[in-house]
């Protein structure tokens, strides 16, 4: 088969079209004929060399695909050779095969074509995973997403607003913010000409966010999200964009009796993938296949043009970018 | 009646046994005829102009008391005049009576004397909410406890141990330590000649506290904390002895998929707090009447000598400090 690989880490231009060995599925796992992997933010940090593959992880970059199962290894029942999945991946995205526990797979939603699907299972997981399971957001409570158009953002306005919440997000554009009110999100904040935290306050009466889904981590980014919080306020850090580290002011989080967490799906054990995969179908996949819920998809690139797709990550999007292999 | 009042923020000579007017319970209240109060550092903090009482509740000191329903106010049922409790207060401790709602009160439990039973509510409600509630300790699991001797302290190792969790603590001297051992804590680490973090990773084969209750907040004791819990670990603050801001290594905490949590008891709403109660009532109260738990008493001091009292839990002590008025 053929899968993109590294000549070392460094910018774009590292990636490669490379014929490689084809992947074998073990004990669990299937194998799936990828139709199509999403590219995503950690990628471009694996292929700078500052987010290495955890151990037994496929060398190749990609976190996420769909495409159709090539072949079952042993012990795995519930699903059979030919059937359409879109699967989290621990990596190996970027090429034509993969091999996937099968914990990891779930069907492609109805109204959804199969290179669609590929735009699904990072944002839906970590929306479920981390605004849900984590920080239990609850129906008429306040949810501020930081960077509300990117992949995760898009999904995460459309779930909150679906399941009753009021959605705030930060954008860094009148288009995107307008996008993003589009999908169902009420409190609009342009952080190249706004206070998120005064925004967040004055549209609450002052309370602030009940949950902060954040891409952003330290910086002065810790800070302000402490002071957007409201009481009982949970604060769900999963990048760390503006820094690894920041000054925790614990007694305003006191205070609000408040939540700090920071996770990441990638490195979780095998079983709790499998539950939050579990949980996406059972709650998430209903309102996709009701049309409540949708991917939103920028781009759709070949696989063998990663290095131009990542380029498109690095600069403006809306939603997600896709690699093709067809 | 009797109360202790301030003659202003400052130094234990700042408190006076004085005569005041008797509170008088209103709407789902009942008035408490005061056995013993209990003394708390949040105690200190107000004296001394750093914590003011929240709105409504009574200006005078204490947290927690024991002693007879003297009286019902309106829409109080499953209560009655002359039952034995102890409460949870906002505030009115330090007084011949004071006025406390309904859902925060507990009877005494078997085995236990009235003047004893005023050691239990601040420590059972905060060890219960923080450590199971919060940070969902599961038997098998390890929990490190900052300031083992502690009134906190020593109620925390004992549920623990009674729950099924191995417990780690800290203290400032192999006394204290050596108490800590006697209530079930194994793993004794002085904070005056070890650090914290080696030692907990040196009894975990590496692995680090699944959950820590830390009463010292910020300073370096937030990295420290973070670099002495498990992956999924949770870190409960709940005091701020040693700085009310630290610096977070989020980074570190994503690699873990840990929780910080910092929260108190004093300003929760009475819903939560009756909430709370009803869980110690339910979960604790029978440990407690099996003796598996009991209460660590340092001293007992008339209450007009509130002042000695405060500052014998400045300088050294195990467990809690009470006052009585009889």
């Amino acid at each position: 088969m053929h899968a993109i690989t590294m000549s070392g880490p460094g910018g774009p231009e590292k990636l490669n079209w490379t014929e490689v060995p084809d992947p074998v599925p073990g004990e669990g796992e299937v194998l799936v004929e990828v139709a199509a992997a999403g590219v995503n933010r950690a990628d471009i940090m694996q292929r700078q060399g500052a987010y290495d593959p955890p151990p037994g992880a496929s060398p190749y970059l990609g976190l996420e695909c769909s495409g159709t199962i090539a072949a079952l290894g042993p012990g795995v029942s519930g699903w059979s050779v030919g059937d359409e999945v879109c699967a989290l991946l621990t990596g190996g995205g970027y090429a034509e095969k993969v091999a996937v526990p099968a914990g990891q797979l779930l069907p492609v939603p109805k109204g959804i074509t199969l290179v669609q699907a590929a735009a699904l299972p990072e944002v839906t997981c970590t929306v479920w995973s981390n605004v849900f399971m984590v920080a239990r957001l609850r129906a008429g409570e306040v949810l501020l997403v930081q960077g509300g158009s990117g992949g995760i953002g898009t999904m995460a306005i459309q779930v909150a607003r679906a399941l009753g919440a009021r959605v705030a997000v930060t954008a860094g554009s009148k288009a995107k913010l307008d996008f993003c009110a589009g999908l169902g999100a009420e409190i609009l904040i342009d952080y190249h000409t706004q206070d998120f935290v005064t925004e967040i306050k004055r549209a609450t009466d002052g309370k602030g966010a009940d949950v902060i889904l954040d891409n952003m981590g330290g910086g002065d980014y810790l800070d302000r999200n402490v002071a957007a919080l409201a009481v009982d306020g949970r604060l769900a850090i999963i990048g760390l964009q503006a820094g690894t580290k920041g000054e925790l002011n614990i007694a305003a989080l006191l205070v609000k009796e408040g939540t700090v967490t920071a996770t990441s799906l990638r490195s979780r054990p095998l079983k709790e993938k499998a539950a939050i995969v579990a949980g996406v179908r059972e709650h998430l996949w209903p309102l996709i296949a009701e049309g409540k819920v949708r991917p939103v998809i920028d781009a759709e690139l070949p696989m063998r043009d990663a290095a131009q797709a990542q380029r498109t990550m690095d600069e403006s999007h809306i939603g997600k970018v896709l690699l093709t292999t067809r």
